[in-house]
């Protein structure tokens, strides 16, 4: 499209060039961005130099200009000066955002220096936008039909500012086409497989006008739907919604939610609702299954807890494994697996259970039982079940892929327990 | 320095616009290339759209230019052909690297596409640089004093690629100025409290003309000394292993390894050496310190299992706390988890044992205990030995930064083993 309106992120700051920080910034925004039809076109990583600074302010092309960091209250923090140049303009201080700083550190016991209380000094002119979680305003200017929008770096303070007002502005700002989204969450088949099984949906999209983008991370695969909505949002919205209800008719056990919604979190949801509990037993995943079940805050109201049986001796013990049993099978076994969730159920004494033992590497891999072969089970009110799987990658992807592929199998089950 | 080499880095996709995949490579980059005495000045990351790349290559003014990403065999992968209009050159197939790319694939019983045999096809002119991971191909190019090296933007074959053949080029081509570097990694004080403790050591630097650098991470401090090598390499190595054994002998306590050690390897290696056994009791952290410890290769050496005590029932049965200690002190307690240490010690029959339980948030804290507080304890031949930290924050912060803590506790009580 000729007409679509641009955007670029500045992202300041020397610790971003050398690696100590990872930018997460900028990604963040350009999904943000995308989802209300601005394009992402350009992201800058400079360091905390002035004429750098100047140099990029004044390169831009884009509609749209996010700058973030260097609005900290030390010497390196020049954001705001240079931007001070960049617009003609100068330092006045605000005292009602004083007062609010001066309050903040009162409020930690502390008083604040004149550096603190200097971050109440903005531009002239620009519209300040209020940082509910930090110390550091952001700073909203338009220019030559372009706007600028300089935001700290801190992730937590950002996204809050982008979410309520930024967001908001620029889309009353520029009307870009308002687009209509619905993105699915699948985990259990690959990019690849997964595109072959819903080829003849995915070929129906286009006579809807429809767009789909697969969006693949370790495990999962989310497919995001999008159209642009147009004079008639209600309908386009009723066409996605139509399309994505094909979809959930076609790879129904492939789907465990929509948005940002996590695998842990979703079953944490339904156990919670019946009130039921859940525990783990895990060998080659080494407690990322419960590092994942615990993330979720709350999830003590229905995670009992779990074993780590990583040495045999733990299996038998702990879990009631008979030695003859991890004999004549070894550990990487459907027996084992199912008697390990079995064996963790009852000692815990919990509804439902999961259970992995696998190969995780990279060393202890043979002809039969490669590097990534994983055994999963479940067991539950009406018994156990347990699937294979085959994840070859590094030990940090089988570990990843496995625990995500036996939170699946649990949340299959719990779904078999509602019908 | 106006005389320092600088380099810029130009990440291609699509992908890194809209936040599915975050640029890692960048930041890593950045930081191998002041290793060796290279300024990072800038990154740019841009679309898969030819025209765009053209003008990223046009305005490129740093010594170095690396280019990451497009090299896939897809249509999408337009950096090599864009490559050759802007240098006004040519592919030509190499055929022991179309034979190196057909081997691949039979190795994984597949046949090779025409796609990925057109991986073979490299600009005229360009040194190749080869890509022991994957099948496509690095380019070095060299125009007016300036170096330009493509390659893929899959990290693990990128990282090797840098290693092994660009920046020894790098510093062949350039000579950068040779410093010498220490990192010093550090757990225990937050970056203030820890440059409080060593302000003496850190303003003695400067007589010895090297630099000190603040890298902080949730839970850990890494300090990296450096300093210009000049013509005597030698003497400079020694100034700085000097400072670096004063810090030593400063903060022995807080010192963990050096570059880019983890501490669950350090304390692998300790206790592989020593043919001694490791289990764990976790309550707050959920799992996450077992997690930790099994994401080294080779864990299972040494690492038996441990016991996930979310509910106060499984700390009773499976770790044998008596229900009265649990109701006269609360699970997070001195007596609870030096009791939990104790138990798992027992129960999996270990050299030594860490146990954890605390307040790890959101809800749950209370004004004699609030959110993050944590006890941990750590049970070994000699005794058990607990400490209770507070480490507020959102949850995953109190989870991780708890477990870097309950490790270092062990690495200190196995340092003690050692006198």
């Amino acid at each position: 499209m000729s007409n679509e309106i641009t955007a670029e992120v500045i992202s300041i700051g020397d610790e971003l060039l050398i690696g100590q920080t990872i930018n997460t910034n900028a990604g963040w925004m350009g999904d943000k961005l995308g989802l209300i039809g601005i394009r992402p076109k350009l992201v800058r990583t400079i360091g905390d130099d002035r004429h750098v600074i100047t140099e990029a302010l004044r390169s831009a092309t884009c509609d749209v200009v996010l700058i973030t960091g260097g609005l900290g209250p030390t010497k390196d923090d020049i954001t705001k000066h240079t931007l001070c140049e960049f617009f003609g303009t100068k330092l006045v201080r605000h005292p009602e955002i004083e007062e609010r700083i001066a309050g903040f550190f009162h409020s930690l016991g502390r008083e604040p220096l004149e550096g603190n209380r200097a971050q109440a000094d903005l531009p002239e002119g620009c519209t300040v936008i209020a940082n509910d979680r930090g110390t550091a305003s952001g700073m909203w200017f338009e220019q030559a039909g372009r706007v600028y929008v300089s935001m700290p770096g801190v992730p937590y303070e950002m996204k809050a500012m982008m979410e309520k007002e930024v967001l908001p502005k620029l889309k009353a700002r520029f009307k870009p086409p308002a687009i209509v989204h619905r993105t699915i969450l699948t985990t259990g088949l690959g990019e690849s497989h997964l595109a072959k099984r819903i080829e003849g949906w995915e070929d129906s999209l286009a006579g809807a006008d429809i767009k789909l983008a697969y969006l693949p991370s370790p495990g999962l695969v989310k497919l995001r739907l999008s159209a642009y909505a147009g004079a008639d949002a209600a309908e386009v919205r009723a066409r996605v919604d139509r399309k994505a209800d094909a979809l959930y008719a076609l790879i129904p056990e492939l789907i465990f939610g929509e948005g940002e919604a996590r695998l842990e979190q979703v079953i944490g949801k339904v156990l919670k609702g019946r009130d039921q509990t859940l525990s783990l037993a895990e060998s080659c995943t080494g407690g990322y299954v419960s590092h994942l079940i615990t993330s979720v805050p709350g999830s003590s109201a229905y995670y009992t807890g779990g074993v780590v049986s990583y040495a045999n001796a733990v299996k038998m013990e702990e879990l009631g494994i008979p030695a003859g049993m991890l004999e004549l099978n070894g550990a990487v076994s459907q027996p084992v697996v199912e008697k390990m969730a079995l064996g963790v159920r009852e000692a815990l004494r919990t509804d439902w259970s999961i259970a992995l033992s696998g190969v995780a590497g990279p060393d202890g891999g043979t002809e039969e039982k490669p590097v990534g072969t994983v055994w999963m089970a479940v067991a539950g009110p009406s018994g156990v079940r347990s699937v294979k799987g085959f994840f070859p990658g590094t030990r940090d992807l089988v570990i990843q892929r496995s625990a995500l592929a036996a939170l699946n199998l649990l949340r299959k089950e719990l779904g078999e327990g509602e019908r």
